[in-house]
């Protein structure tokens, strides 16, 4: 499987040009890496040092290990973003790496996958998989996703990296978490594309089941998060963080991963997901990591490859209210109404827009707050056309430096 | 806290006061142990030779730690049924271990516990616990119970001494199983008792957390099977199995079991609970025992306690219906309306009793079977005065022996 990929390195994805011909400011083909064309990432922590922290990690006994696999299989020794950087300063080839993209075709040339990728399609082989590579006494970190993977899902596989040494990503587009009127027909899916990427950022496994080896015949069970799944998403969705907490929950149990990371864009899900295991003792860490962006600022998501054009034009109306309501807390106003209204005037602007919710809350409760005094969360849920798109943003008071007196 | 237990052997507890009053057949009071008076178990399987196997599976080296903690602690070597028992014959002292019972005050003097019985009130102490016994290497056994235990609960804890080497009995009255107007608040406790009880059993570890513990400001997160909960038990207490669920998913959860032991008396609950394990992918085994009776065949019940001498007289019609309906089967009947109308019949001549459900179903879904093809069970609830009492009967018809021709 592997050296059948490996032959296929130059031709792109179908999933990227599709991708690329919808997105207007598509970032990621053929340009070199650079300040202009980063995808930008919200809040932007932990941009710097995280190859060091990687090769960090590596135990002595580890790289005993890689040299004598490398020594079987008679590859060079190569960094993970390819042998050129190893010419280059130490602090530029840093640099570099946090603000790393997928590269363009011809880049991706001399890149080699850092360990081959098992692709595991049945609850019984996974765990197999996990007791075959000691899973109880190596930290494994879960990436549950719903496939069709952008540089979003592929951050937080980077992230599992830093965290763990056994990488699960799940790709599993859940029907529970579907109504019956929603977009579970048309979801998009591209599983060789996923496998490609996942291979490229050094994820240990691909956990595809298909829908009967999730939900089996007579499958009757539901794990829900009553209070903050009732409003926003969970009012306009029903039934939606039931599905969503409920196949967490069977993942968690299947992999019995130490650390799950997920997005910050689906915020009311992270909320749900870090309640769900506080409530029912799991001993699992949640780690929310920021929402990754295209260059305009529009988030990520796997449903914008259903925007038109012109959809996709106004969508960049989302992002532009959240950083208008941010820059206006900056400035000092405190008053949730108002914060909102700055958004809400920004998307009416825009003729396709329809308004699901903007509402400022906390970040913990979900409840929304009349005003934001130390920490709260602007979420926000449109309609474009048919494709539905959420946002937000944190909204939190800068401490004034009035320490240094 | 051992040490205080033992000079406190020859007193009754004061829950067996406030039973042995309560019920007018009471077994354990310093009668000797012999076939007549001891507790009817149901299918009676694998009685003989529990205590063979539980010497058998200790290892040279726990043996030797059990040495070296008895070299400190000054105890005399001791069999677990008592020195007296060393001198018997190795049959006879199987046998007396088979039909064990609580021995009476006099009797239980010079019983010693195996080990000393560890009393846990946080998820976080569990925890420690386990990690400090090393329960990743070791088998555990989990046996959750609302505590006031009788020997069905006991018989389940020795089963769990049978399976696995840890043994954590849980007792925690549940709230969130019992409705509004349910008897949560005069639901009998008697934690001292259980302790004294389960230090004879040989249980590792106590778990009895307060509500607080398991159920913490801002709980929110439920656990909930679906169908086989929604007849029975589940119309007339509602919300009563998303309560077991929930919180026996949190005990897997912080105990983390290999196996659990479950009495079969709760039938409709067991169901649930295998489908819970099933399908949320839980990895623990769950085992259903038979239920443990009173000499006159009612099943043993911490809710016995409530009924006054006349009710519990009544309350025998419930098993001898039962039973009915068994030899009614083995006659020939088929008909679920049938084997239903023999138990009716009977308990309608009680005065003080209140039919819930009297029903045939499939043992497996729970749903109503018409007649009795391979294998049933027949589901009673009653109420007698304020008390309700469940009990149930496998219908299973016996293969002809065609075979030898």
């Amino acid at each position: 499987m592997a050296a059948k990929s490996r032959t296929r390195k130059k031709k792109s994805s179908p999933a990227r040009k599709t991708r690329a011909k919808k997105t207007t400011k598509k970032t990621t083909k053929k340009k070199p890496a650079g300040k202009k064309t980063s995808p930008k990432r919200k809040g932007g922590k932990k941009k710097t040092g995280s190859r060091k922290k990687t090769s960090g990690r590596k135990s002595a006994k580890k790289r005993a290990t890689k040299k004598a696999s490398r020594k079987k299989t008679g590859r060079k020794k190569t960094s993970r973003t390819g042998g050129k950087k190893s010419a280059r300063g130490k602090k530029r080839a840093r640099i570099a790496s946090a603000r790393r993209k997928r590269p363009s075709s011809g880049q991706r040339k001399d890149k080699k996958p850092t360990r081959p990728l098992k692709i595991v399609r049945t609850v019984k082989d996974m765990r197999r998989y996990l007791s075959d590579v000691g899973a109880k006494r190596r930290k494994v970190a879960l990436v549950p996703t719903m496939g069709y993977l952008h540089e979003g899902h592929l951050s937080l596989v980077r992230e599992a990296r830093r965290l763990a040494s056994v990488v699960v990503v799940s790709v599993f587009v859940n029907p529970a978490q579907f109504g019956p009127a929603e977009d579970l027909d048309r979801y998009p899916r591209d599983l060789s594309g996923d496998r490609r990427k996942l291979r490229r950022e050094g994820a240990s496994v691909l956990f595809a089941p298909d829908t009967a080896e999730i939900y089996p015949e007579g499958f009757q069970t539901y794990v829900e998060v009553t209070e903050v799944t009732r409003d926003y998403c969970g009012a306009s969705r029903p039934g939606h963080f039931r599905g969503v907490t409920t196949v967490v929950s069977k993942l968690f149990n299947i992999v019995k991963p130490d650390v799950a990371i997920f997005g910050q864009k689906d915020f009311q899900q992270l909320v749900a997901i870090r309640r769900l295991v506080k409530d029912l003792d799991m001993q699992v860490e949640i780690v929310g990591m920021p929402t990754f962006r295209e260059e305009d600022g529009l988030a990520m998501s796997s449903r914008n490859a259903y925007l038109s054009p012109s959809q996709r034009q106004q969508a960049t109306a989302i992002f532009r209210g959240l950083r208008k309501a941010k820059r206006l807390l900056d400035s000092g106003e405190r008053d949730s109404a108002e914060l909102a209204a700055i958004v809400l005037d920004l998307l009416r602007e825009e003729q396709d827009m329809r308004i699901e919710y903007v509402a400022v809350c906390d970040p913990q409760s979900l409840e929304r707050v009349p005003e934001v005094e130390s920490e709260a969360v602007l979420l926000v849920a449109v309609r474009i056309g048919d494709t539905r798109l959420i946002d937000n943003i944190q909204l939190n008071v800068r401490r004034k430096r009035a320490r240094r007196k």
